[in-house]
């Protein structure tokens, strides 16, 4: 098991490398609409494991696999759109510490898809108590991230 | 060729199915605000190969190649939040038709996904004439879907 974490994580950082962080945005209002949208996307469907992981709905191994995927895909994009000068421009809640602690937040970053990646393998075993585990890791980090760099 | 674009657009189709069309919004607005979330990051990429495409910006075969899969995966996530009950309930363009030609809507949204699929295909041919034809296409398919169903 610990293999295929790691592996599903490291391919995870492959990929998110793979995004590349000069991705052009034309105006800051355009790479805020942009993170906005990834972790709508994302947020939408980690809520879903959560109902499965927190036996609001049956577990549904199916189901759980094919949220983990977009959860997985879709955490590999907003971060991209935090760059230099995306501070304001449009409705954001980001707090400027993103901008003044990066190293810090960056390392919050592949701690979250880290931990989504442990997620998608934890939901491909078909065990709703392993689904119900890493989705308890993963969630911490999702809240982390909005305690320090997010206004409420 | 041909074949990698028939296996593509299949392999698309069966990733649509497999986002499944009971996915749950406790809300029309949750639906909706989605849906515009999906489109966001799916245009957004969208955008970065029409500019490679069309010359504003030098072809990298390997930037076309992971701009076309956040384009492919974003592709098959909008279309299961326009259930019955999203017509209104948020901010939105789409038209009532939606609603009320549901399968020339749904055969739109199919024609969409297998030209996004040949535009995945052709980006990874690292062939910039292969990546201009495919992205004329589903930008003609992006273009129809709008014209018919969204507000200006």
């Amino acid at each position: 098991m610990k293999k295929t974490f790691l592996a599903a994580a490291l391919a995870t950082l492959t990929l998110a490398a793979a995004v590349p962080a000069h991705a052009q945005f034309a105006k800051p209002e355009d790479a805020i609409k942009y993170r906005r949208a990834a972790f709508t996307v994302m947020g939408t469907h980690f809520s879903r494991l959560g109902a499965m992981a927190n036996g609001r709905v049956p577990f549904d191994a199916r189901i759980a696999a094919e949220n983990a995927d977009v959860v997985l895909f879709a955490s590999k994009l907003p971060y991209a759109a935090f760059g230099p000068g995306t501070e304001k421009g449009g409705e954001t809640r980001a707090k400027p510490e993103i901008w003044t602690e990066t190293d810090k937040f960056n390392a919050a970053a592949t701690k979250l898809q880290e931990d989504v990646a442990k997620l998608n393998a934890a939901a491909k075993t078909g065990n709703p108590d392993a689904l119900k585990t890493a989705f308890g890791a993963a969630a911490q980090s999702c809240k982390a991230c909005h305690d320090n760099y997010r206004r409420d």
